[in-house]
């Protein structure tokens, strides 16, 4: 068969990538594991491909490694290379990246260790911290695709404002990741890099939309990474490969220079945030790096409000939702729920259960203006290529009215999600509750072309509350997540999640949940999931 | 012929007008000035209706009145009485008035007194304080019409959350007040309770569509008004008569309760603010009290931004922007901003001009903004009552496309939006311009039924930059502002705003300028024009 037209428009960023990938930090075929095996995570410890002390540099987090190069114990050079090993590795078994930036990055460490030597200062916060960043935030003169073979074509001009910010920090950017046609699912397929799989797992997905960036921080390829979430795409990723990600209040972080098709859509925003693979300090420390240069002076989009000093504190009341009422989660996730609630109660934080409230209210809003155009915008781009439909972009499409609902529509749809925000907002507060602790997805991870169901992380987006996810510690066990036989379906889409459990498939995944706070308390929330963590991972 | 359905229901309004007037206070018709008589802001002090302390009262700033109320020199009572008292010759002279709560205020009052007199202690920061409210700002178990007769059926449930903030602050309301049909003239006219006209000048407009609040404000109503503004309805009222007015940047002031046509719509913004009619001071005063209170706490939409207190500096920059590139000022305009450059340079403050940035592409997306639905809600309004299309109604309507444009199509206005307000705040850096200085309005007020211009207030909103208005001290005169023979037409619409002046027209009407600071900097704005009024005016 003839190749099509958009197979090679494909061909020209698989080339990018081909050339960009450092040749000589690759594995040789016969070195690596065995495609049945599952679980890679160990495989960079086990190798002998790094060094002991790039093993340990990659384990370090950013926070660390910022004040070990403060005391001149490291460089910028020796950390930006170390990532570079483990991605190399990384990206061979995972099909993680989309693009390598090598020259560039070992280039500005060098700058970076140029400036040490002289000033015997850091150039900022994120001093030589390399970053990883999902492909659809733009970097000067490098293809923006989007997950789209429309936009190959499209070069970023400049680099996005968030890029420009965290390079002022003194970070440095070593590879782009992967992400699914649309960006609308929550697994991490296209036409263009192909699929990506989970570090701990590989027939596991890493998540999505920020997919590439969840095996980037699973495989320890980078301390933070950049996603964006409008329906679970940095906390999913987050969470199915053991990391941490944080999806701010929208109009916090800034967004200028991120390319997403429907640009103008505000009734439902898609935001940007960190992940880490570490720790939520290093959550905390990207957040602040961004955010004391006061962006809203820029993008004036943005809310002027600076991120807060904020201490943890222990006098708070945590209400666990166990379930969303609309789909149960799966045996391992319920066992992270309860071991969470027992070492926070063994630490004296008053634990109560979250009845919800009406996720399924809150599901038809968010669905309805995720594609109000009825997903005319993404399928235009999708035919204007001709590649083909990915099933799981039909899945996320078929969210959307059969027709374009009216402006007039539009507006009953925002009018009905203030209400439901001040809504929940007020229940919280009457309830006494401030923080929310949940599943992150109904199971540890999905398969590789199942996630379907979005609603344990967008009922935040349509709510607005910031999230952290982070990892238990705890990995599903066959031998202990086992079917619950007394299960009873609640609907055919309760059914249908239920039915992809089953305990060998998911065996290994790490299982997280997911803390909430309230609308713009964006620090606090970030500074109990601190406490919170250490807690349940003590 | 026969009375209309329309004018049925109409009259159900009216009549709750009359029956609520206190007619206690009314002035006998052969006592009331002539018709003829044009401008009646100095009739209370020289009818001998109120008490010399009752004038003294009511031409004193809500800021001294709480500060006199504190010392026990003065009750509620007789605050809200005197208030009261000159509202109701107001009423018979202006129809501003869209009902009376006498029994209601009278009765706080007592309740305040009551407070004072056990503990000592004010209620809070605005115990006492008389504020007027325009009509669509909903009040528990009244009417809320909003200019519609359609909706003289809307029975408010409950207050709207402004109005409870500033009830707990101890604020007392005493009047309703009077707005445009459909809310959208910077004029005061509807099928219900008529036209009100501006104290200064009984041929001008109080302007709209707060014009009730404006002529409130005018005549000394009350210190204190509450207005809405999506487009100079704060301001111009504010400048037409005389007194002081803030356009807060959008998402600050609560908004829960205002009854508005086309719910949800929220790429344009109208926001509720203070009207004063004495000073600045109030405005901050007001502002403080209810912010004090933290609203978004309640109201989700809100940004969680406290009411900072911020000192006034003479170290800034004011540029002057004498004409908007689209259509030239009125002499006065042009005079009033000659003398506050005179007064702020000897003040020592830098002053420079400004030049207007792509004012015709702001008024292209503002007014496409207004009605995307081309007010198919509001033409629906007025079609399901009957009443007619009032003149000045239909010319705002036109503004919108002929036909509903698509949610798409609202998104790349969204896009246009938010690159313009960067670009303008860009400038106003790249400028080193903290403040500018402008025309609120093509001249110092417009006839009645004839403004047609919302350039200079409207370029303020879609760029979301909070304003202050106030009053320069002067006011036209026939004598100084003559027509300038040298003026040449820029265009049909210049055209036509400068042939509605002659100078005979517009004589006593005061002299305002408008001050306008950068997004969020709302605090630093109204500092400012404390500083800056105080100055032009000494």
């Amino acid at each position: 068969m003839a190749i099509q037209p958009w197979e090679e428009e494909a061909n020209k960023a698989k080339q990018v990538l081909a050339n960009s990938i450092p040749k000589q930090w690759m594995v040789p075929e016969d070195k690596l594991p065995p495609l049945e095996q599952l679980n890679v995570t160990e495989f960079p410890g086990k190798s002998g491909l790094l060094t002991d002390k790039e093993l340990s540099i990659t384990q370090t987090s950013a926070t660390a490694l910022v004040a070990a190069m403060g005391k001149g114990e490291l460089t910028a050079e020796e950390v930006v290379v170390a990532f570079l090993k483990r991605a190399t590795i990384g990206h061979q078994l995972l099909n993680f990246a989309t693009e390598f930036m090598a020259d560039d990055a070992i280039a500005r460490a060098k700058e970076l260790d140029g400036h040490f030597k002289k000033t015997g200062k850091l150039v900022g916060p994120l001093h030589g911290v390399p970053i990883s960043v999902k492909e659809h935030i733009g970097l000067k003169g490098r293809i923006c695709h989007t997950g789209y073979v429309a936009w190959i074509k499209n070069i970023a001009p400049e680099d996005a404002l968030l890029v420009q910010l965290l390079k002022n920090a003194g970070a440095v950017f070593h590879v782009r990741t992967n992400q699914p046609q649309s960006l609308m699912h929550l697994d991490c397929n296209n036409n263009i890099t192909g699929m990506t799989v989970n570090p701990y797992n590989r027939k596991l997905s890493p998540g999505g939309s920020s997919g590439g960036e969840g095996a980037s921080m699973g495989f320890k390829c980078a301390p933070l990474g950049i996603g964006t979430d409008i329906g679970g795409s940095i906390r999913a990723p987050a969470a199915f490969n053991g990391a941490y990600g944080l999806r701010p209040t929208a109009l916090r972080n800034p967004y200028d220079g991120i390319i997403l098709a429907g640009d103008g859509q505000e009734s439902i925003r898609c935001v940007v945030g960190p992940l880490a693979a570490q720790s939520v300090e290093d959550l905390d420390l990207f957040q602040k790096a961004v955010l004391d240069q006061e962006p809203w002076d820029i993008e004036t989009s943005l809310v002027a409000m600076p991120w807060k000093k904020v201490e943890p504190k222990k006098d708070i009341t945590v209400a666990i939702m166990w379930d969303d009422g609309v789909v149960h989660p799966h045996p391992p996730i319920t066992r992270g729920l309860q071991f969470a609630k027992e070492k926070l109660q063994a630490a004296g934080i008053k634990v109560i259960d979250w009845e919800p409230f009406k996720h399924d209210h809150g599901w038809e809003i968010v669905s309805t203006l995720y594609f109000p155009d009825a997903a005319a915008c993404q399928r235009g781009l999708i035919a204007e290529s001709g590649e083909p439909l990915l099933p799981l972009t039909e899945w996320a499409f078929s969210y959307s009215k059969p027709q374009p609902i009216s402006v007039t529509e539009n507006w009953e749809y925002n009018v009905k999600r203030e209400k439901y925000r001040a809504d929940y907002h007020a229940l919280m507060k009457e309830r006494g509750v401030d923080f929310i602790l949940s599943p992150t997805y109904v199971g540890v991870a999905a398969a590789l072309g199942e996630p379907q169901y979005w609603g344990y992380t967008s009922i935040w987006n349509i709510l607005d509350q910031p999230c952290v996810v982070f990892p238990t510690g705890l990995v599903q066990d066959p031998a202990i997540d086992k079917v619950d036989e007394t299960y009873k379906p609640r609907s055919e889409t309760d059914e249908r999640e239920w039915k992809k459990y089953s305990p060998e498939k998911f065996e290994g995944a790490p299982i997280a949940v997911q803390l909430t706070g309230k609308h713009w308390h964006d620090e606090e929330t970030v500074a109990a999931a601190k406490m919170i963590s250490e807690i349940v991972r003590a």
